[in-house]
């Protein structure tokens, strides 16, 4: 499992993802799924992946090999990000389907995918790529998407964000997600890839890999469950017709 | 779906269930899935279902008869709550089996129940039945069962509780979870049903129907939302290198 999460606000785009892969419990180990392709000044992207791992990493091999052997139509030069979008929808369900014909099981070959990021001159976007190839986008109602293990850490996210939140806040609400998912789900796991695009830039930072022993990380999740302790002990006693 | 919870404190045990069925989004009801069973001074049990409404319904049905027609054994003669889980398990293995017998296509007839409460004499405990009949049993370790759509839900429940938190403490986080859940899925609804059951007094309380417009359930909800962007907010500015 995995669990990724991308956030566009109107400074800029959050992305996260966990690291963990597992075939079973006993089979577990740490990958990428962050990955980014940028021309600095001109474009920056960022894809995060969920679901099947050989068909995930097909998927960025061929987006980097058209680009390497300068393919007519690559992700560095698509028109938009529409058009990068439909690249990899196109061929994510093409090597999933080739998999599963050849498929000894019921096994599902599908992979999930989050792009987003800027073309100069255009808008920011972040689309939802499913398996079959078709895509949604982000919109200021709905300024998050995930993919993965998404359920655990939604509502903080529900609750916290809007469109109009700050980038930092943003990052503080991604730290408290994905450390309600990493307690309930075992197969999601630190540490994860955290990368903060600012609009307007077209230059990707280099991201940061956070463990389970970074500091800040450490106080934010002390702070968290203090915290909520303190809230919920902060309501009035519920009233009695609650117990009669 | 459904959202069911139970919480085995110390103090006693804290059941709740949301009360919405839907077969489609356009087909949604309010059916209540938390019924008790008891002689006053002698025994309490309260069980809470999820899955097939159908089977769910027939197992309550089949106890409620076992116990007025008199047969050998019932829920309200069962020597211990062991038996009773027993009990539960087999008649919901037994009619989930025969309309899968029956079966048109692959839908599933399974139903989950949470079997709690108290005999005179002995322990109170806490039981999650699966459709196969089996079930296991909360501990100390582990003081809450769900049933249903369980994750949004379950990160507060983590990390607000354990087994020597009070009653007032465990209804107050049941709020903000079955709150969580119902937010983000919209196949769980408002009313809830909750009950409380103090350990040693053998007395089931009528319990209460919380509608979302309840008072202290709409306070609740203000003080959860405005806490927790509080509690993000007083965390320090995540550090530099998370932006670099």
């Amino acid at each position: 499992m995995t669990y990724c999460v991308a956030i566009r606000l109107q400074d800029g785009i959050v992305f996260a993802s966990d690291t963990r892969t597992n075939a079973g419990v006993d089979h577990i180990s740490v990958f990428k799924k962050l990955y980014t392709f940028g021309i600095d000044g001109e474009r920056s992207i960022v894809l995060l992946t969920s679901g099947n791992l050989a068909t995930s990493q097909a998927v960025v091999k061929m987006l980097e090999n058209g680009v390497k052997l300068g393919a007519d139509e690559h992700i560095l030069n698509a028109p938009t990000l529409f058009d990068a979008a439909r690249m990899v929808g196109s061929l994510v369900s093409q090597v999933a389907r080739e998999s599963q014909a050849r498929a000894f099981s019921q096994e599902s070959f599908g992979s999930n995918f989050l792009l987003g990021g800027q073309i100069k001159g255009q808008l920011p976007e972040l689309y939802h790529i499913y398996q079959e190839g078709n895509f949604i986008n982000a919109t200021e109602d709905t300024p998050f998407l995930q993919i993965g293990e998404a359920k655990y850490g939604k509502p903080i996210l529900d609750r916290s964000l809007n469109y109009r939140s700050s980038l930092e806040d943003a990052v503080r609400a991604v730290l408290v997600s994905f450390d309600s998912t990493i307690r309930s789900n075992l197969s999601v796991g630190f540490p994860m890839d955290l990368l903060v695009y600012r609009n307007g830039t077209y230059h990707l930072p280099k991201g940061i890999r956070i463990d389970a022993n970074d500091p800040y990380l450490h106080n934010v999740r002390t702070q968290w469950s203090d915290g909520l302790k303190a809230i919920l002990h902060s309501f009035s006693v519920p009233p009695d017709y609650y117990f009669e």
